[in-house]
């Protein structure tokens, strides 16, 4: 059963959903035509296919291990990196003047999402190197970005992102790690720093570590934090790697899944770093980093409840069990097909948000307009966390359609469900996430948000004629979301809005996912698509009016319950 | 973090929601008052906080073992099952006449539960050995059971049931064994059975397999199935252990979770084996067996939850990240209470389901009335199914409430949701259990189903004077319920039930939830009970109406996708 990329999927949705057409139309992309994107995505979809989709397995079985504080990858998996860095993978949207591709992040996000399916815990550590390549070119100086960013493009180097401390983890500005002034330029960084992905490895000359540290004059909280470069070897007057830096690898963290991902506990120890941005601005950077990285995230989830969905259907096109007038296979049987078919819809609604994100953050690039970012930043979170729920779901559904078998770790199933379950907590959980769309993401009174469903209506205006009950259903739950935003924007205790914010960004994913099925719908008229639409839509999108019941609750009655009696 | 088993919670269900009263008020178990049930619950409650909650660690990382055939279990599982053999906890519900303490269900469910949010590893060996008593008491011969029955009850020997083979899972009909009678009454069975739960053990002196398997004249397809009686060593004249009989256990599983539970893979070589119930009468039997585990498999899912939600909770209570109005920890982060409460008010809901499918059983024994087992045969599949859903969301939920920590072994939150994955899926799929309800639970035209919503609006509306509305959400959940139903018991092609028959199992539980909760409201108005009611109703009933929309959208819509399309 093995893995085969989706390449045709992302092509589909780039062409004919979520306006990609826009980007390439740009000077900024204008080589990234259709084209190109599809010659693109078919050779990274070759490696993801050959090269990494075998890995999957052995990284579980033999997960990386540290030796006498050195620490070793999963078997093959140098090979995997070394064939991810030589496509030019790591650095697709890298600047070409530092040797990356200059890819969209459209393209990026497909090729990433190719990658998690294929092999989830190997595509972590590229995916830690571009959030890093990300904000070195925002946020550094010039002698930093000549010296790393090559060399972090290329594979040859790879990057980490270190902000997590044991007591600082959704609160970052708890943080205690400290960084003092060498008086040369450079600092010196001491503190611990946990749950760093990939934060060694066995296959780059070096490993460059972005820290968040307190300056001795750093404020408490976020507004005294500073970004650090530490890398694990400092580079030399060549600006190769040099003497060890005065860091290490204290220990792994022993995981439910990812177990060919190394997550390390980091010791700083007096190491040398170089500041990334100014003093005390390390949280703007590091939101340039994290920003990035959820995107990335998300579309880890999806990549893997696709790679759950492609090892669930054929097992169930395989394995034969009763009888049913449609087929001979339990795929025949109604019930493993209702499966089937609400991970498939799944998958592309989740595909779309985090497609129409990047499309968004690539328009921001070219065109320097306000509105992209607002909407890229509108629909991160969304992207991130529906992204990463998916991934949770379709791969225990995954687990379930495989019966008996989903439980035995011999088939494979059970690993997708174990690596992915972390997606939802990393880069901020889904509850912060849901957070941030409720509180900062609409802080602008909901502009953004009203323009989405303005979009959305129009489109399903625009589709009576020719799919009048989808674009009726469509129109209705939009306009039932309508009613929700309005009622989030004017709760003016934040509490009230925290209460449903989960149940919020769900509707909000839920709507968005139907808007994109009728766009699929619209574009192929009568075909597959527009069955999968219809599916979704009569019986996926119902959930919205429930959450935004949810969503509109309110917290008193949550805090009616004391905690006492919570225990209780 | 220690284990509490939650038994105050027990006894208020019993006495203010289930229905429990009807049940002391009985002959048969008139001794079983509610001071009498609350110390029994008290002393089964400490066995489990004391002797059982500190081996759920120990299974998972000293798993089961197979040495050169002999199967060592898990460092303290002898002395576990010691404890509750020696308690009388296998054979609670058994007939007194053969050492058992002729409780009813609703005390064994309570019981059977608290042992599994305790170890669920363990917890599964007392199940399996009560089915198999079950079994034995309605379907053999007196023979059987006077030399059985009480070494089963007194956990000096166990029991196992052996339905499942590789090509017959879901479809027990398509099994192979074999049994051919020896002409001495007793007949050869031969055969491969895979999933075989506790299938062997080194802390019981024998161990008592029910095997599903064929006689030469047995028909293909469910009819021609027999059961038999197969012990691991054959009884001696004077009923002790004998000489080893033709089985062997070739393999253990290696699963995602309840590594304390060897999984074995059974090979018997013409295993000599006795018949229990009719000829190819194995199905009935086997029905009897399944019943009793289907509710148990429902307590399962109901205990990891409870588990799971004792656990985040006290996690969250302790640790402190960002800042609240409400509170120093971050259970007074509103997302974060949202959880816990959620968790809460599902496991009460599922749990008051249980309860009520147990009492239904111990009147229908009490009284034979047939109202009684078909309620009961009714419920049965949705506490099944609702239950260990429950199981896996809630414990998915409390690796949420961990953060970071929850994808880290250490903490045991992960083990909560590995060890329950299973419960969706063995003793039949959940799917299977909602194709039981919608087509084999309602081939009487829905009778009973709407003799239980007659039943929840003639309770909703006792409620309107005290609980406007609360009483009125549910009345109106209830009608929406009811016009599902109607439309259920009217598709004739049964595709049309199976197509939506997983989302109107949920729906139905829904509402049952919100009864249930309202019944608990009302019994303790202002008090923390009806805040939790106030919570479900206001934010988790609403979800029934877009279950019940799927469960009516029909199967022409999961047929208009075909297999190639779905695969492409």
């Amino acid at each position: 059963m093995p893995y085969r990329s989706p390449v045709t999927d992302y092509t589909f949705l780039l062409n004919h959903v979520v306006g990609y057409d826009s980007v390439c139309a740009t000077e900024t992309f204008a080589e990234a035509g259709a084209d190109m994107v599809e010659a693109i995505l078919t050779e990274a979809g070759r490696m993801c296919d050959e090269v990494m989709a075998p890995l999957q397995r052995v990284g579980d079985l033999h997960p990386a291990r540290l030796e006498n504080g050195v620490l070793r990858s999963s078997p093959g998996f140098a090979d995997g990196w070394k064939a991810i860095s030589e496509g030019g993978w790591v650095g697709m949207s890298g600047d070409p003047a530092y040797g990356g591709m200059g890819l969209p992040m459209a393209v990026t996000t497909a090729v990433n999402e190719m990658m998690s399916g294929a092999c989830l815990s190997l595509q972590l550590a590229p995916l830690m190197s571009q959030g890093q390549i990300e904000a070195l070119a925002h946020h550094a100086s010039d002698a930093i970005k000549d010296l790393y960013l090559p060399k972090l493009i290329s594979g040859e180097w790879s990057g980490t992102m270190n902000l997590t401390e044991p007591q600082a983890g959704s609160d970052v500005g708890a943080l205690r790690s400290k960084a003092e002034p060498n008086g040369d330029g450079s600092y010196a960084i001491t503190g611990q720093k946990i749950y760093i992905s990939w934060g060694d490895n066995d296959f780059t000359t070096n490993v460059c570590h972005l820290v968040l540290a307190r300056l001795p004059d750093g404020v408490p909280g976020t507004k005294g934090i500073s970004l650090f470069l530490v890398p694990k070897y400092i580079p030399d007057e060549n600006g190769e790697p040099g003497r060890a830096n005065d860091l290490k690898v204290v220990s792994l963290e022993h995981k439910m899944g990812l177990h060919g991902s190394p997550t390390c506990v980091m010791q700083y120890e007096g190491a040398t770093g170089w500041l990334v941005g100014p003093e005390h601005g390390g949280m703007a950077a590091m939101f340039t980093m994290m920003n990035n990285a959820r995107l990335g995230v998300g579309g880890q989830g999806i990549g893997v409840a696709e790679g759950a969905l492609q090892h669930a259907l054929a097992y169930a096109l395989e394995r034969r069990q009763g009888t049913s007038l449609h087929g001979y296979s339990i795929a025949a049987h109604a019930d493993v097909r209702r499966m089937l078919m609400t991970m498939k819809a799944e998958v592309f609604a989740a595909r779309a948000i985090a497609l129409a994100c990047a499309v968004a953050i690539d328009m921001e690039k070219a065109t320097g307009e306000e509105y992209w970012a607002k909407r890229a930043a509108f629909l991160t979170p969304i992207a991130k966390a529906f992204g990463t729920d998916t991934g949770v779901e379709v791969s225990n559904m995954g687990i379930q359609v495989h019966g008996g078998m989903g439980f035995i770790e011999e088939t494979g199933a059970a690993q997708y469900a174990r690596d992915v379950r972390v997606t939802t907590i990393y880069e901020g959980t889904n509850g912060i996430q849901a957070m941030d769309l409720v509180a900062r993401k609409m802080m602008d009174g909901g502009e953004i948000a009203f323009r989405l469903l303005d979009e959305i209506e129009a489109n399903a205006e625009q589709a009576r004629g020719t799919h009048k009950e989808l674009a009726e259903a469509v129109w209705q739950a939009t306009e039932t979301l309508r009613e929700g935003t309005e009622w989030l924007v004017a709760q003016t205790d934040m509490d009230d809005r925290f209460a449903g914010a989960v149940p919020f960004l769900r509707a909000f994913a839920r709507v968005l996912g139907a808007h994109f099925h009728l766009k699929a719908a619209m574009a192929e008229p009568g075909s597959p698509r527009e069955t999968l639409a219809r599916f979704y839509i009569d019986r996926m999108l119902p959930e919205h009016a429930a959450l935004l019941t949810h969503a509109q609750s309110g917290s008193a009655g949550l805090y009616a319950m004391n905690l006492d009696d919570l225990a209780a």
